[in-house]
């Protein structure tokens, strides 16, 4: 597959899209990430479920599955093992942040090459980078995968040493909240924590997952306010994202933890 | 002139731009919004200078004031007076927050009509909208004008009753901030206090100039935290941009102020 990413716009192979865009403008729409196997997106009823959400949160009417599906079947052969991207915007809109009355949302579907993550992260683990970047609290935009991800690029180039697989967010109280690009668990003994996200943050999809799946493997999950000490005192720290799947948290900071066997168990019952 | 907007893609006229664009996919950019009489940019240099600061504010490099310029003269003739709209985006990127090591920014420029506001709000005032929508905290974007503006976006979409000129918006702590198009001065006697803008909020060219030349009316300006029932308890509320120049704000909630004289006073000293 060639490495720059194919798209199409509203089901069209058009080179560009009106700069008139809301999303562009604002920020003004929402996106979600996910991998698609031999042409079939994974955990796809979960991925529209969230972009319907997302979507409806900022008043934005999502267009439907099967357009969607549509476009996807388009772009990817079933030869193809990649990654898509979608985003829905408002659509197009006149000056000024008043939403036009009537709106015809924009979409774009990507593909692009799944990335080479090194295997030593799904066997041994990976070091996260502590960012200064603190997250703002808005209840209202908290959870959402929305356009509007300037903390997150902050966040992103606070650092270049490749041996950091990613960033460790924090909120400007102090409470952990995500990795930039995944979310958190934090394993103490049988209790799973996982940080509440009704402040800031992005409540993925993998995130829901694992709270669903997590009793099969005997934990309990408690979704909790959770400090940079408390992170540091769990017996395990796994990360999780659509992408990944899980991979576990082996350091952060001067805070080292032992290969543990939370990541593996959860990548088995994902995949299921 | 035509409604729609016409704009310069990169100094082309363009139809469309490339959706791998960081700023549609995160925001990642920033913007500037003024007048052009007669094909020339009002407060040129001070607009320029401030798209620089918030450029370098997120580690992009702003495009030449010649290269802007060229493309506000391709764009504008010298019998348009009009609005002109400048958005400045990171460039194209590959999937993932990370700012790639070498980014060539994208520029858009835009022209369109200079909106049909009532000419009683300079004779006579407006009403504002108190706006439910809190502003969030974020020490690192505050003041600049960047394009993560979803906050705004559900401010302006709370009410739709026209009598209503802008929106007034508060932060999560109850503190005023500032309109969602503008920004806002209260005079007691002779002291003009402004809004701090060192957590949230935009700051603008038309506030820089008031602050600016203030003394020169004989009043002096603190730039403080300013909570509801001060600015209500406020001689008089002006709010200002580029735009509008200065409107008196007549009414918020049950709060109404007799006809004053400082927007008028303001207005004149802004367009010497």
């Amino acid at each position: 597959m060639s490495k720059t990413p194919a798209y199409l716009i509203n089901g069209e192979f058009e080179r560009g899209m009106t700069p008139l865009d809301r999303g562009l403008n604002y920020g003004d729409g929402v996106f979600r990430t996910f991998r698609v196997v031999e042409g079939l997106p994974v955990d796809w009823p979960l991925h529209y479920q969230k972009l319907v959400a997302d979507c409806s949160a900022i008043g934005i009417v999502c267009p439907s599955a099967e357009v969607l599906m549509e476009d996807i079947q388009r772009l990817f052969t079933m030869h193809d093992t990649a990654v898509s991207k979608i985003i829905v915007t408002r659509g197009e809109g006149e000056r000024g942040y008043a939403p036009p009355a009537v709106t015809s949302p924009n979409r774009i579907v990507f593909k692009s090459a799944m990335p080479n993550y090194p295997d030593r992260y799904h066997t041994e683990g990976v070091a996260l980078y502590l960012c200064q970047t603190a997250l703002s609290h808005q209840p209202l935009l908290a959870g959402i995968k929305h356009l509007n991800r300037l903390e997150n690029v902050l966040a992103r180039s606070e650092w270049r040493d490749p041996s950091y697989a990613d960033g460790l967010m924090l909120d400007l109280k102090g409470y952990v909240i995500e990795c930039i690009s995944a979310n958190l668990f934090a394993r103490y003994g049988q209790e799973l924590w996982t940080p509440s996200l009704d402040q800031c943050g992005v409540a993925g999809v993998t995130r829901q997952k694992v709270i669903n799946l997590a009793s099969s493997i005997g934990l309990t999950v408690r979704d909790k306010n959770l400090f940079m000490n408390e992170l540091l005192n769990a017996d395990e720290v796994v990360m999780v994202n659509s992408l990944i799947g899980a991979w576990q948290v082996r350091s952060v900071t001067s805070k080292c933890w032992p290969r543990g066997l939370l990541a593996n168990e959860l990548r088995e019952v994902l995949s299921q």
